[in-house]
């Protein structure tokens, strides 16, 4: 088996001129979505896997930009050819969503309405008005049914909703490290976050760009604690402990002491230079919303009734962001329907980030997955 | 048994006219400590309970101020006429620790080398100065030896810290929900605590009192972060889960929609109308700081071999703080040193916020335990 890079890659852009109906009741004009796409759709159509991202993250999956160094895609690791998401064998589609501040129509934008940049005013969007776009750009790819919908966390929030809406247009719903809602506890860390980005005087109500500033120090704030609950406390342990950066205690409240604040301080520094402050109260907005049981009463068995693909769940033994009892949840609710459900619980040290790493069991997991539903294609095609 | 209210209570307050050694190198002349004490003292002078204070709490434990409503002390619950630690039976003491926001001296005081607010220059304290500060107040009282100290979280870090270095001061050692050092996730979220007030433009370096202005955005996001690791991630969804304040979603990012938003904004207003923003990262510091192994390389059973006096430690399954492992790694370094230990893991559900609540098992060994202090003085006495 041969394990190759794909090479570099370039973004393509799509432009929408019909009024996407949004969620909210709002709608958004003439709008673009960026995407990637991976591998050769075959002469049946139906190997195409759409990937859906997270929250800072976008179409760019795998591959690296021509003349940009450290350019690889975020899920590099799993995508190509040869990888456990094989490129030899699928096409693979990467889709920026709507809001986003890498290249999709987003609040950097100009607003048709007004000729004004978006900033604030950028409709609040939601996972299934994401999903609802992607559904429309894959009719113009010629694509009417996926082999598959892959995501995590955020992502396999989307690929649940796939398998909801849109069940006839998919055979495998794969969602990893995700939630069937958020809890209590998962929405506080997300206001938090925006009430740090919010009250920085630079926001101006969301209309900083006018003003020609960022609100850099909520950025900071925002992407610190969401360090903190990417990883498990064990892997941060391991990582850092109490290690310092000098050898005697410096007794200074402002200053760097311990390793832990130096490496926050730097995930911090490097967010903040480049992520908009309005995608963020989107994406976590669009998070905090995700709840399909609310429509059926708070019923999740009743909610998959509609679904009719191939499940693949798994979570992280260490994710306390999104526990595997959150994925356990799900799991049930299929299996309450009757569904082909394959589930496995993995158990890696790196907390919810381990969804976006190269572990043996998990990657395993994958491949063997992928190579079903080739399998499956295969017997399609001869069938 | 009768449950009386302690009553109305007034405050007391000491000078120290000699400096005040630091482990910073630094030391602190002519500081004040307020305190409060609760029962009387005995004859022998040696039913004397010190209870040391966490993060947002003070000398006020028990009783009320007259004419101020809801001004009973931080744990009124505990400690009265019949209750748990019981005021007819023991002298209670509460002393705020140096650099305080309630009255002991601190960085929104006058230094008297300046003539200027302290802010920012208030010198870096550390449970160690706290304890020694503690025993010569102690001092000015004629209490040679302490039935106890008690204390929950950073409380219970000054219990330790008192067992290590005045062993033959104290019988016994009550140290609640606390842990030997803070974990890197601990020190993470104190950090992003810390960077969202130092980088509030009302900060000013820390000496925002000249510019008559507080540095409320910091604070309450500071104080928004406590409150979710205070409270389990269970009870947090028994409490709020997704309530939401609207029948329809608003479809907003920067209103409130969930009833968890609305507590946390809420608490993060009500602390920062009244806690000091160099108060908080002097005492998370402080924390970070707390370490006694450090001077052991590391081996928490030879730093306790210098402990003499009894103990018992109690943890919550719930609390995520503090977590019952940290408190075992205390009970093991005890049990190595041939101690006296007793140890509760108690199956509450409020997270590391119960060791201030009222729960009937909590309560109920907190009450054994100090009956068994009462009758080894009556056979002292009677010896």
């Amino acid at each position: 088996m041969t394990y190759g890079h794909i090479g570099h890659v370039s973004p393509q852009r799509m432009r929408f001129a019909k009024p996407l109906p949004l969620r909210s009741g709002a709608s958004l004009a003439d709008y673009e979505l960026v995407y990637e796409t991976y591998g050769q759709l075959n002469e049946r159509r139906d190997n195409a896997v759409l990937v859906c991202h997270a929250l800072n993250a976008s179409h760019h999956l795998a591959g690296s930009y021509a003349g940009e160094e450290k350019s690889e895609g975020w899920w590099d690791n799993l995508i190509g050819p040869g990888k456990p998401l094989d490129t030899d064998k699928f096409f693979v589609i990467g889709i920026n969503n709507l809001g986003s501040c890498f290249g999709s129509t987003g609040p950097m934008h100009i607003n048709p309405a007004t000729g004004q940049i978006y900033g604030a005013d950028f409709p609040v969007v939601t996972v299934q008005d994401w999903v609802d776009a992607q559904a429309l750009l894959l009719d113009q790819l010629g694509i009417t049914q996926l082999a598959a919908v892959l995501g995590g966390s955020l992502g396999g929030m989307q690929a649940l909703d796939w398998s909801l809406r849109y069940p006839d247009r998919m055979r495998h719903c794969i969602a990893i490290a995700t939630a069937p809602a958020l809890s209590a506890q998962n929405i506080a860390f997300n206001e938090v976050a925006r009430r740090a980005i919010i009250t920085d005087p630079d926001f101006h109500g969301g209309h900083f760009y006018a003003h020609g500033v960022v609100p850099k120090r909520g950025l900071r704030v925002a992407r610190m604690i969401g360090h903190i609950t990417y990883l498990s406390d064990d892997v941060m342990e391991q990582k850092f402990g109490r290690q310092m950066r000098a050898a005697d205690l410096g007794y200074s409240t402002q200053d760097i002491e311990f390793e832990i604040e130096s490496y926050l301080r730097y995930q911090g520094d490097k967010f903040s230079d480049y992520f908009d402050a309005n995608t963020y109260l989107l994406i976590t907005r669009a998070l905090d919303y995700f709840d399909p049981a609310r429509e059926h009463g708070g019923d999740l068995s009743r909610t998959f009734a509609s679904a009719r693909c191939k499940f693949l769940l798994a979570s992280f033994t260490t994710d306390w962001r999104f526990s595997p009892a959150r994925s356990r949840e799900v799991v049930k609710a299929l299996l309450d329907n009757k569904l082909d459900v394959s589930y496995a619980e993995i158990d890696a040290p790196h907390g919810h980030d381990a969804f976006l790493l190269e572990d043996p069991r998990y990657h395993g997991l994958l491949r063997a997955y992928f190579q079903r539903i080739a399998k499956e294609q295969s017997q399609g095609a001869a069938a």
